[in-house]
């Protein structure tokens, strides 16, 4: 599609209404459309890939820890969804039903899963009689539907894709060591792919997964100062295996039901890691995951020699192992500049007669700037280099934004400025759901995570100003 | 799970009732479960890991082929469907309908995809504006939804996984010119991934894609003489284009719909496999998809250095880029052969204490079975060689069971003495639909496909006797 220099320009400005900016930017840089079913997305070939490249590389780490993949039926019986009694609560309102297949009405309204955990413990119930049957480590790539009130492409969308891992163990510490192994998968994934930092801890009894003993989160955190949930890791105990009742016999002879885990990561990541690096020019997409890490723009393309050239680099350069592309469209340079800074390729290389003279090409940071002169001979081992170095100052930025952005808070007053400047707030809090609810109401703060350390910044209640029991991390969110 | 070696026997005989052998084999070999509602399955970790490598080897061919993926929304709203008028008639019946979500009914109906031609379309007709945009060459890997009143694991199932490809071009000529490669594309991963030929050709008006100009399939010969349309090409002329919509402005300034194809495979081809290649002990997995190419077993595994030595004979093969696993379980050497021999590893490797002090191993082809040593330091190179043998040779018998039973008929005696005989039928027809559907009616056989090597083998139609127009090759079918 033809597109017009002046596009860059109207993106909306991301100081003045950063909702705004996100739209501009997945829409203009084509990642995703609205879909014909209010709350649906389409996910467009150039945010297909970023998705495929996530996938890769989580499939990659979860075979790794010894899971296998697996695909459930997306129908689930209405009846398996009331079993375990807070999971209904939770799920009951946004669900879509099949009632009718044609013309006939069904004898069971069936659910569209919007997770899986009652049909694989179903399963899993016919699947496992033994002690040798465990641990069972399975994990699903696929769609589900959460019908939401408020949506928006990525991040909260009626269909979206995701991975759930739904594993089985034989003993609590076995299932609690899964679900922070997990956790911490997730972790180095963002970190070393996404190059986003995260902050990790348990959830409060109020934002914990429905159905779960103890939910784990990464949080990360927006360039609007809002945190976006960005996977979690629930620790089920025995809640879905004995309402399912799934049961082995143990080496002890006994029947036992077995202690559950489940943790899921979706198409939200898109989300995160615009709204994590992006600005004013548009996307700035991590080098790992970039559908094109290095766009190579011929310059005075009519040339004779220019072209050749160009595509002789990004074939080297292709042979390195980097995603290259050579911009040979009808267009001026200054053009594809501006459209390939929208669209995030982390590198741009341009090769001119001149530059073909003197054996070099021009490279260009989408993350610095930065600009310098490679020699042709060397750009197959110097590109690669630039990529990581890219992906390792983008991953060091993420990290110093969230902890400059993180605010100590001993009172309410502290605790609205701290928002105020778009940062999260570290306060203590004495437990009580009643204070939870209240700062969330007064503020639109929520309790994002317990984190992991609980050095305590005080001793009483940031809200009512009782002993205080828990260090949380609070914030605005998506 | 612990199994019995009984359970070989278990398995029932192919000759006598092989659809009770089709279903002790999938079942036995945990390639797949039945869910919980009518007609679902679920596909357990050693069936998805054959539709993993189904799908990593064809989406690199659709790559190559210059296609790039993307995702669309699995619900549709129930008057798109109604916009091309063939297609409505044909999927309305099967379609399953959301209607509400919690307590709430929706304004209209939503369609779960039986296929995405129509949401598809829609969104084209937002996306092409100039001849610039085209061609349009888009893939999508998804679940699909068509509720069949007779159901079977892989072969028919309310919901299954596919790839839908959807391109849009400037000129009939390249519309079909795409048909044809795409089904070429087909044809090839057949034969060289899961060895198995198929016989290509054009469907009857009557057998086509509902809302396509022509459909052309390949078809399988399952070891029952049935046949198994495995994958099918549409050319969609301009008919979706036109029904939605979709406009571009040419190069002569005028407003024109583009032409179209559609082409799909689908988990059905895990189906293939297995009653293409199966025998009486269980499954007989071709190679390149096999989630165990190679199975090691430890001979006298409690003796010292047995394990160790298997293990690093794995290692060696695994660096060498073989999918090996050595069995480890706490069972005999003979339940062991048993249960691989069952889940089809293409090889076998037995590794014990005489072995190693010789400086080789054993290995068992699973086709042939065929055995022999080979030393151990020659297993890296060995090894890889023997697989691509048992993939030749497992496709060579396929091409020859094929050939060897297309039987050429005249008269409908003839018909059915070759039916009998679990042939395909190569017959003359007149073309008229009465015929077609007399056969059909008759012999339970239906036009599988109009060869493209349309040959006469005479002059008359097989069943009416009046002048022939096609060479047809007919066929019961799943």
């Amino acid at each position: 599609m033809q597109k017009d220099a002046k596009f860059v320009k109207e993106i909306a400005d991301m100081k003045e209404d950063f909702p705004q900016w996100y739209t501009d930017v997945i829409l203009k840089t084509e990642l995703v459309d609205y879909g014909p079913v209010k709350g649906t997305m389409v996910i467009r070939p150039y945010g297909y890939e970023i998705w495929e490249h996530i996938r890769d590389e989580l499939d990659r780490r979860f075979k790794a820890t010894g899971h296998k993949n697996a695909y459930f039926p997306m129908f689930i019986p209405l009846s398996y969804l009331m079993k375990e009694a807070e999971h209904v609560e939770g799920f009951a309102p946004e669900v879509a039903l099949v009632t009718h297949v044609g013309n006939t009405e069904l004898e069971e309204k069936l659910v569209v899963r919007p997770t899986s955990e009652t049909i694989i413990c179903d399963m899993y119930s016919k699947w496992v009689q033994s002690y040798r049957d465990l641990p069972l480590l399975i994990n699903q790539w696929a769609n589900v539907v959460r019908w939401e009130k408020t949506t928006r492409p990525f991040l909260r969308t009626s269909e979206f894709l995701w991975q759930e891992g739904h594993t089985l163990h034989s003993t609590e510490e076995e299932a609690r060591e899964e679900t922070l192994r997990m956790l911490e998968v997730y972790r180095e994934f963002m970190q070393n792919v996404l190059a986003i930092e995260v902050l990790t801890g348990k959830k409060t009894e109020k934002e914990k997964f429905a159905g779960a003993v103890d939910t784990y989160t990464m949080e990360a955190m927006m360039l609007d100062g809002k945190s976006l949930q960005s996977g979690t890791s629930h620790y089920l105990g025995k809640n879905f295996a004995s309402a399912f009742e799934i049961k082995y016999l143990d080496r002890d002879g006994k029947l036992k039901n077995p202690y559950q885990t489940s943790w899921g990561v979706s198409t939200r990541l898109i989300g995160a890691l615009i709204m994590a690096h992006g600005d004013q020019r548009g996307l700035k997409l991590p080098p790992r995951v970039a559908p094109v890490q290095t766009v190579v723009i011929p310059v005075a393309q009519h040339k004779e020699g220019v072209i050749e050239k160009a595509r002789e680099l990004a074939d080297a350069l292709r042979k390195a192992g980097v995603r290259v592309e050579v911009d040979e469209r009808d267009q001026s340079v200054g053009w594809k500049f501006n459209e390939w800074e929208m669209k995030g390729a982390p590198l741009r290389i341009e090769i001119g007669p001149r530059d073909i003279e003197n054996g070099v090409c021009v490279f260009s940071r989408r993350d610095t700037h930065e600009k310098g002169t490679i020699a042709l001979a060397d750009v197959a081992e110097k590109v690669p280099a630039l990529l990581d170095d890219i992906h390792e100052t983008m991953y060091r930025q993420s990290a110093d934004f969230l902890h400059s952005h993180i605010v100590t808070c001993h009172n309410m007053a502290e605790f609205n400025v701290a928002l105020d400047k778009q940062c999260f707030v570290k306060a203590m809090w004495c437990g009580c759901r009643e204070c939870e609810d209240a700062i969330k109401a007064e503020t639109a703060a929520s309790a994002r995570a317990l984190p992991f350390d609980q050095t305590p910044v005080g001793d009483t209640c940031v809200y009512c100003g009782k002993p205080a029991k828990h260090t949380v991390v609070f914030a605005k969110s998506y």
